[in-house]
């Protein structure tokens, strides 16, 4: 197994890699002024940008609407499908069929009939890939239980490997994947599902994931639960109608939320990281001094009309 | 601040603790040879334990029963005031106040009125302790973000400092705390939180936990999200009564739920963790080799009637 095979070289990259960032008793990692609010209050626009229609799904359900970016970079071949089917209706009066308590809620269906046009039902794995030198990542110092490195890749939770040269996303709260039967080529997006639960790392590099909800996560996990295997409705009266899922690019503008999204290489989230790092509200007794991928707040807004 | 002060010792005993724990590639941790359900079925009667009705509190509100094993060894003053404010009738009216998303649920009243049968609204926190030589703790063999060394200690996820000689619980889902304000003496038991996400361990050694959810997370973490500050519902008609919070002792044995749980210290529970640490179920390709200390499943159980 591969994670057996690279634990000693991961044992010393870890160790090395907290060597290095272990702060020094004169405090050479300064805690951020303030709290989380004032950073963003302050944060300038350019360390935002905007949330591409193009790569933004809306989930309508009769509990209200879930925002959903996607992440053509982990899952180039998965996204585009995915938005094939969206566009030819393939989701529209299907349901959301699973909720399984701290897992997933899941909704769709492999074995419909619906149009797919021109869309796959299942599409080769894209668990993981080989970085670039340039690909942006901004690491997280802390170490991760399951992960040689951890951090962000555009508006996601990701991983990297220095020995295989790998990176895949993380299965944090509210990531969205492609579930799939056991052959891992069995995924493609007519199921998909999202992390409602402590996050299930142990998934990370065994199902695609797609994206991240950015808005209506209040609602995917207030659903109620499944009380079948693995969290299922067991009737169909349980089941949650879809009303529709659209791309945001085709909706008019004025349907749209102009969404934008805190830039991970900006300042500005570099302070988030640290303020949750080292909390400094007077509530707090004993500063963590660490953070888990999971744990970083992603900050989305809503743009403001000019 | 405690993180940065023992960072570096804090490195060092992950480094070795790493080194120690790296498995050979011979495979010296072979993984258990079934399935989760084979290995609880094929367990022995002696690796469970009676969960004691006497620490375990029955909370009813409209959607269902909800029961917790409280954890004297951590936070003995906050449980025995919690079962006086219990017996007194403390919550029974009051209401579930909060839910905040991917954070807690909240419930209970620390300005009530209500009588407290000789049970105090705010208590000298309980946020860890200096544990002693033959302290229970089952130690995981996989790194943490968060503390030098995590584990199981009784039926619940705890840490470990070596440097510091303390022991506390850790915030993972489904645990039970004691809300405060500001000054970490002001809570006691008046208001309690169950965690409905992602495991908020920056609240660790900040909050006094109490207790776990072993029945009934499937209708706390449905409940409907408020939508005011820190998920607090913003209209009476929102919140949720408390029929009655009852300890499990004080009702006919006809009434109780005979609760069983692994032993932490049982080969049963050392198979569960390897089996989930090593996954080979077919539908897994890459197993992840190591586990959070709150993704391990803490079984428990109905005992059968003879």
């Amino acid at each position: 197994m591969r994670a057996s095979r690279t634990s000693w070289a991961w044992a010393l990259a870890l160790a090395l890699a907290l060597l290095a960032q272990a702060p020094g008793p004169a405090g050479a990692q300064a805690p951020p002024p303030s709290s989380l609010d004032a950073i963003l209050k302050a944060s300038p626009a350019a360390d935002w940008r905007t949330v591409d229609p193009e790569n933004t799904l809306y989930l309508t359900i009769p509990q209200g609407r879930i925002v959903i970016e996607l992440a053509p970079e982990f899952a180039p071949n998965h996204v585009a499908n995915i938005k094939r089917l969206v566009r030819a209706g393939f989701f529209d009066g299907l349901f959301v069929v699973r909720a399984q308590d701290n897992y997933v809620v899941q909704w769709g269906d492999a074995d419909s009939k619906h149009p797919t046009g021109g869309g796959q039902l299942r599409l080769k794995a894209e668990f993981d890939h080989p970085y670039a030198a340039g690909e942006p990542f901004v690491p997280l110092p802390d170490p991760d239980t399951y992960a040689p490195q951890t951090g962000f890749a555009g508006g996601f939770p990701a991983a990297r490997d220095p020995s295989t040269g790998l990176t895949w996303l993380t299965h944090c709260y509210g990531m969205v994947g492609a579930g799939r039967d056991v052959d891992p080529d069995s995924g493609g997006g007519p199921e998909l599902y999202a992390v409602i639960g402590h996050a299930p790392r142990q998934l990370d590099r065994n199902v695609t994931l797609v994206g991240r909800v950015i808005q209506g996560m209040d609602i995917v996990s207030a659903l109620p639960r499944g009380h079948g295997d693995l969290g299922f409705y067991q009737t169909p009266a349980e089941r949650i109608p879809i009303q529709s899922v659209k791309v945001a690019a085709d909706l008019p503008p004025a349907e749209r939320t102009p969404f934008q999204a805190l830039r991970a290489d900006s300042e500005t989230f570099a302070h988030v990281i640290q303020n949750r790092r080292f909390r400094r509200d007077p509530w707090f007794k004993v500063a963590a001094g660490h953070i888990d991928v999971c744990n970083v707040p992603l900050p989305v807004r809503v743009s403001l009309p000019k």
